[in-house]
């Protein structure tokens, strides 16, 4: 027998409407139409426009693209820096029903070829500095589909003018109409956005976000971040990566302020501090630490409490450390392409407060517990799929479950169903759950040294080697061993005029560190990064086999 | 053919989870588990409980209930105030798939009875200060289907003991496990709550939310709010009003704490918000009014900045500026029981602040725009269904449209389809929208007085009156005329020492008010009032009706 509550009680228009993050723009063009959205250059020349001025162009942009051909399930790519139109294609992309593939700028033509070839784009939206890139993709690309090319020629870019299209973007959205009538997804379970991952091996993967969960990720970062409306977030954090963890649709739900940034630098991070009163910015470690290294010159007149968020790898103690000496206050989280950004978070507690810096900074530089809308995620036994004790020991991998969870990748159903396996998302990150229940990562499944049988943190050995007052960045990689199968080896890149040895760094590991967990090589280097400031160990392996063996 | 986003990207267990208010509570206890969840009472003898505790007494409960033969889709009554196992019972009974039924407590043993026979309640929890409405209510219950009573006896009680259920509350959960592993609906459209309308004329009607709705609302408050986590929030909206505008559910997710209160009296408002640091309360005006009318001696101590929210009934100008006296933070939200409570928000502009407090007070008045996850609110013409123009004038009907709009009418399919015609929830509710797009009701369909063919806004009418400085409560009513159809009719409430005539009352309306809107009869009383505060305006045409016309 069916209940009560079973009977007529449908759905109908006015009691359900799909959850996207389109419905944010709408809102704050409504409600606030006369304050700040964008902010973009400095000073007299900036551009700045207002939520309802940038709602209109969105509608114009939507409005033109499907004048163009553009449909519902089609896919829109684009290679732009954080400037207007990037912030711009977040809401008018998927107005039209098509979806959004923000590409990596930093990626070899190549790469891009095989993108715009797998994604099926049939639109490309490209600013000035890449064009050069997006021609070389184009003529590398095998698809034979139609390729509409929109050249997005940015009046704060000082280098040389290039074009690849067929119309410039002023022209192109001049021809679409202001007001219109856009349609919310007809389920909300519709595509919103694709993102390659930078796999480091084989081909990127196309990661497939739908409204639902990017509205979701959005929200659950102003919950955790305890964002107020009408922010000032500076765009440090690459839209391109992961639709920058979801906050141009978390900055319109607030109605705050989009500064852009076209290139991550200390002193025009510091400038727009102090010029546009930013309070928010997120990044990788790398952004926070070249902000905590910049010369003291650069950082006077920055005011106490701005609110950085880090992740895209444990931000080591001393940057934690340099960061409140700099009065900002830093929220650690953590997640992947995969689970739209973050979603996870290291939820800070008042007591933290009482500890000395070095606990302080241990603790903040957690993976922590789940986001407020993620429905779940703990360090599980990928082989029996249950979750592991709360001992700081048992370690296993981290995986999520909720509305936080890619749809999965594009046209790749084997590589979805074994990332999704037992009805959880597997990170591929090895961690620990500590007594309180936040996870630690101890590593990536493939970072992870093996020596003489014993399971070796790479990050463990480069918590200890960040301690080390000379060392600015480092990565410890596995070295193929005829002895013991694996030993550590580590790249150090040192402080400018730091003076270090060799010697010394296996000194400082030895101090700290069980023997086997000392490296065995040192290599002074600077790191090679992604354009996420992701170090690239895949590079470094190679490095690290090509060492001379010493005697 | 169909899109490549369509195709091998189904939904799983991994990426897609149910919305549910259940979340909240358990990521609480997980992430918070020593934090405060709850506090009753005063000093040494106040039970006070954390997250964890209050999660565990919750899985006991739905434990408990489970054992008892609660079920998917059934209903679970109370008759409780504001103490902790009515914020338990918002977790505990749709942790078993069953639905809370929070029943006015101010309700006559008659109408308890229709609501228990109307929502086939199984399972009745009742406070002991209600025992003796609830026994003459099973008394006068018509159903056959056996109904499990259960007491809760409150140490804060002062009245007489009183027990009308077969078990107590702490023996009946003591039965349960504390582990009990509950699950989340399988479809989040699911039943969550079942409330009652206190309707004015027949019988009230039976309005279910479901968990997506619950969810949706409970984070919308938040948002509208910038409520940060760890409010310390006093129980002054009764529970059982639209499930205190879902704040239980809110509450949870930012791990605040619920200061439980069985009586609203300006003295223990005030007493716990110093004791407790109490910083957010909701309420009808009344209860705000209460306040800022409360002698000096019971304010010394009170900071500055408490948040309040108030909805309702508009809030008079006198009450907004008496507020930002007593340095309260106020803000004006609007809603009905169809709408989870409050769905819209007066959100508030910096720069009103530069304007005189009157003219902040009427901008505040407002019932303002869609709150932050409802699709949209607007008034429109109900004939056409078309939104009218923002030009302060044209009126209509103010209609909603979105996840927070009810599921329907328990067992009333035809009031449901009326309700939710034309793809818009009709709130009844006639306004027009200022040229901000911020709505303002101008009266309740019914309150309109038609008066030689002429509306006159019973609303318009009162604020002058609020303006009289005699005047504590006003409510104007028709009043059947021969000549003119109806008449408008004041019904006065005088602030205590305050002297005033009917003649000093219709100068001042003249000397505001257009001659047809003055009122012909002033009767100074006490207003009748529900238990949420609201004035009953149907009691007072009755005795408009009695009165004897003069000649």
């Amino acid at each position: 027998m069916s209940s009560i509550y079973d009977q007529d009680l449908p759905r109908t228009a006015a009691n359900f409407s799909a959850i996207s993050p389109l419905s944010f723009i709408e809102r704050s063009a409504r409600v606030y139409p006369d304050l700040p959205a964008i902010v973009h250059g400095s000073g007299e020349s900036a551009i700045r426009r207002t939520w309802s001025q940038t709602y209109r162009r969105c509608r114009q942009l939507a409005s033109a693209l499907v004048r163009s051909g553009v449909g519902k399930g089609d896919t829109v790519a684009v290679l732009l820096p954080n400037t207007p139109p990037m912030v711009e294609v977040h809401f008018g992309v998927p107005m039209t029903g098509a979806v959004l593939n923000t590409i990596n700028t930093r990626l070899d033509p190549q790469t891009v070829a095989f993108i715009l070839d797998h994604g099926e784009a049939g639109t490309l939206i490209v600013d000035s500095e890449f064009a050069g890139v997006a021609r070389k993709a184009l003529e590398l690309r095998q698809s034979t589909k139609p390729l509409q090319v929109i050249d997005a020629s940015d009046p704060i870019y000082t280098g040389p003018a290039d074009s690849v299209g067929s119309i410039e973007y002023e022209a192109f959205i001049a021809d679409g109409d202001p007001e219109f009538e856009w349609q919310l997804p007809g389920d909300e379970w519709d595509a919103i956005a694709l993102n390659y991952t930078s796999g480091t091996t084989g081909n990127p993967k196309g990661v497939v976000y739908h409204h639902r969960g990017a509205a979701l990720a959005a929200i659950s970062n102003i919950l955790e971040w305890d964002m107020p409306k009408h922010p000032v977030y500076l765009w440090t954090l690459p839209m391109f990566h992961c639709n920058g963890w979801c906050f141009p649709w978390a900055v319109a739900a607030r109605a705050g302020v989009n500064v852009c940034l076209r290139k991550v630098e200390a002193k025009a991070i510091f400038d727009a501090i102090r010029e546009h009163k930013v309070d928010h910015y997120c990044g990788a470690p790398i952004v926070h630490s070249m902000l905590v290294n910049a010369p003291d010159s650069l950082k006077e007149g920055i005011p106490e409490g701005v609110k950085a968020m880090v992740a895209g790898a444990a931000p080591p103690a001393s940057m934690i450390e340099g960061m409140e000496r700099m009065g900002f206050d830093l929220l650690h989280v953590y997640g992947l392409t995969e689970t739209y950004g973050p979603a996870t978070v290291c939820a800070k507690h008042s007591h933290w407060k009482d500890v000395d810096i070095g606990e302080r900074a241990r603790l903040n530089a957690r993976q922590g517990v789940a986001y407020h809308l993620e429905e779940a995620s703990c360090v599980m036994d990928p082989g029996t799929m249950t979750p592991l004790p709360w001992d700081g020991e048992s370690m296993g991998e981290i995986m999520f479950r909720g509305n936080m969870v890619m749809k999965g990748y594009l046209k790749n159903p084997k590589a979805t169903q074994e990332a999704l396996a037992g009805g959880w998302f597997h990170s591929g990150d090895l961690a620990v759950a500590d007594p309180d229940g936040y996870m630690k990562i101890k590593d990536r499944s493939k970072d992870i040294i093996i020596s003489g049988g014993e399971n070796i943190s790479s990050i463990e050995v480069e918590d200890v080697l960040y301690r080390h007052p000379a060392v600015l960045a480092v990565a410890v990689v596995a070295k193929s061993d005829a002895r013991w199968g694996e030993t550590p080896c580590a790249f150090v890149e040192v402080k400018e005029g730091a003076q270090v040895t060799a010697e010394d760094i296996i000194k400082h590991c030895r101090d700290h560190l069980a023997g086997y967990k000392v490296p065995r090589h040192v290599v002074f280097c600077e790191l090679p990064k992604t354009s996420t400031g992701k170090i690239q160990k895949f590079e470094l392996r190679k490095k690290a086999e090509a060492l001379e063996v010493e005697a």
